[in-house]
């Protein structure tokens, strides 16, 4: 297929990359990074899969760039405030090409449904440990599994296909006919852990879970709560296995927090503004998500103003 | 009345300062502000009394250096962490001496209550804007009315005629027989905007109340089904009166913020722990508290990590 990676960040490089090496054709749209990923490439050392250099079929500042418009389009950019996706894809995408968002969240792709409401649209899920560490550099500690499925729901045959070419490169690709669901289950340990170490200033998963263990549980409940109300239900012991397996983990720095220190947006809203409002439209009660998201909008009122 | 307060800070200075305007033999505990203090007295600049020096009776580093048991001590430190009133009233303390504790908070009495079963025990809530800008140098800034009412209940003549002396000297002094109902209702105000500006990274009130009103009305409606639960009703219209009088304030910055931001410990247990602790035992519902209390907890860790 021909595909265009939008996003030179460490998801969209180490996902991109796969796909050039499963032989696919990739091209790559990048904003700060263009130059040096233009004369170099891209180049990704991985502690699992051997290290793995590739040069895109082309690098572009912008789809509309392209001679032909592409099979599939991958969207690896955060979603803050200030990221134009729709933006981003007009002139990407054509009548036959389908939008892949591969993104952390709960809610990121009606924006997207209806900007294009003619295109298949395909949303991912990342459970990896991957960072660039500069320009067309990136880093992959650990995991890779990408879940693919398409919005709301179903697995189409291009699902399957991208699944099966992630597998071919070394990671475990999963089509699933539940996308949503398994962004509600993602979202059970982000919406807590995420939140809790920028508010609390900077502590590790392990500090926060060690020493305030019942907010992280009542946040988890409270999000399979609204996943449960809008039609998701999540297993019945999903906190209980995220609490153990987060006291199994390493001590880990949330991605959140990197974001909060290095003055980037955070997906406040994709993680937890869209299942509060999910929450809050269900008419269920989600008191601590409130106060957590409320406090969270009190930390990004005070950024925003120190910068 | 001879009197003793222990500590030298923004509170005891004025306050101290009052009583021996109104005529008592006022002597001073002070820790390090020992020297200045006793070298130099104390001067207190204010916006609505006019300036006013004094002279302690003595000045000591402890209560025991004095020659005789005062009538009255005034504690007047701030219920944190380290700070060990018990051990600062020991040795000053004789059987006819009035304990009166002039702090922020919820449930600061019942440790001195029971470290001094024999003497009254008289509780004080401060309305007041006063900072120690340097040694024995204090700026009044605004307000001044002190309550005072001996704890669990009740007025005695020493109550009176302290409140009496206060007024005396110029700020309004009241004798008020529900001195723990007056305790709930400063910490409907106390417990939403305090912890709130620290968590929020620095915020003022105003900043604050503007965008997340319905989390502040949130705390102040829990603070005040404690209340009720612990036999202590507050007015209905008491969150709908703080939400427009700080509307009415000039921006504030919480006297939490000014600890927090000078490293310093925060009445955290005390305005915010000791709330949840009651509402818990009550078994009534307090998930905003116990949110930003579970909060405030793991920012206070991760303070303790940088120190």
């Amino acid at each position: 297929m021909n595909i265009l990676v939008i996003g030179t960040g460490a998801i969209g490089s180490f996902y991109g990359a796969l796909l050039a090496k499963a032989g696919h054709s990739v091209a790559v749209a990048a904003r700060s990074d263009y130059e040096t990923v233009k004369a170099n490439g891209i180049h990704v050392r991985s502690e699992t899969l051997g290290d793995y250099s590739f040069r895109p079929a082309a690098v572009v500042r912008s789809g509309a760039e392209l001679e032909a418009r592409p099979d599939c389009v991958l969207v690896c950019i955060k979603v803050v405030e200030g990221a134009d996706r729709v933006g981003l894809l007009r002139g990407a995408v054509g009548p036959g090409t389908s939008i892949v968002l591969i993104s952390n969240g709960i809610g990121i792709e009606p924006e997207i449904a209806a900007a294009f409401p003619d295109n298949e649209l395909i949303s991912g899920l990342a459970f990896i440990g991957v960072t660039r560490t500069a320009p067309g550099e990136i880093w992959h500690q650990a995991y890779g599994r990408l879940m693919l499925g398409n919005y709301p729901g179903g697995a189409s045959e291009r699902v399957k296909a991208l699944a099966a070419s992630f597998e071919q490169a070394g990671v475990n690709g999963i089509a699933t006919e539940n996308i949503t669901t398994a962004r509600w289950q993602k979202c059970v340990w982000n919406a807590a852990f995420n939140p809790l170490s920028v508010l609390s200033g900077g502590l590790d998963t392990l500090e926060i879970l060690s020493t305030q263990e019942a907010l992280v549980r009542a946040i988890m409940q409270e999000i399979r709560t609204v996943a449960a109300a809008t039609g998701h239900p999540l297993p019945e012991d999903i906190v209980e296995k995220n609490i153990a397996s987060t006291y199994k983990m390493p001590p880990y720095k949330t991605s959140m927090l990197v974001d909060f220190e290095a003055s980037q947006p955070m997906e406040t809203e994709a993680i937890l503004g869209n299942a509060v409002r999910a929450g809050q439209r269900a008419g269920v009660a989600i008191p601590h998500l409130e106060s957590v998201y409320a406090l969270m909008k009190l930390r990004e009122l005070q950024a925003s103003k120190s910068r």
